[in-house]
């Protein structure tokens, strides 16, 4: 994670001395395409996150400026997460991953029709992704 | 690692169940992107990997199909690394990679001619990109 000093000035080092791990772009996936916002949801989003470590990897994420934790509009005393710009420009990583995994998953779930629009029509895509993220 | 069982059907988790650390993919970045074959190139390779966290990536990596393990075509007594079509597939996650760093990391070394090429002319670098991994 980044307590530690970069390992060099490669930009994929950069990237993975953020996010390489297991759980941080798990908890990008639910905020951006599941549209989790509380603690509580992404604790319960599916991998059986410990609270421990989703606690540590938000912590992270927000002192990075991939999430911002911002007062919950629908009510002041709770707080949510939600994905700064930097976050949301996370997302053609997480369109790879799904279309890497789409290809080499032999029980991928990643529909045919998925993966034609992600291939062809990836700008499009890419825009419809962006804009769910932010509704 | 997939040692484990797989944490849920989603196509995110699968790749982080194989990828989801911080040396995996800078293993397929320095046979992919910077011509690295053997196993004491790996090693030098810059970020400083202990030699049994690289032993245990290699073989994670092998036994996934990510990479195979070759004779070395110029000494046969040698072992080459070199990416299988399934490691190919990972050029676009890196190249993603490369793109948000080059917008987000301060002290970024991708130049904005890098940056404008990989953003709007995507398909023709990686063919270049695959082209110069696979010479």
């Amino acid at each position: 994670m980044t307590s530690a000093p970069r390992r060099s000035e490669c930009p994929i080092a950069f990237a993975l001395d953020l996010f390489g791990d297991r759980w941080s772009l798990l908890i990008v996936r639910d905020i951006a395409l599941k549209g989790k916002r509380y603690f509580h949801e992404l604790e319960n989003a599916g991998e059986g996150i410990a609270t421990n470590i989703l606690s540590d990897r938000l912590k992270m994420l927000v002192d990075n400026g991939v999430l911002e934790k911002a007062r919950d509009p629908e009510k002041g005393s709770r707080r949510i997460y939600r994905l700064t710009d930097k976050g949301l420009d996370l997302l053609p990583v997480l369109l790879e991953m799904i279309i890497w995994s789409g290809k080499h998953d032999p029980q991928t779930v990643v529909t045919s029709n998925y993966m034609e629009r992600a291939t062809k029509r990836r700008q499009t895509m890419l825009k419809a992704l962006r804009a769910s993220a932010l509704a």
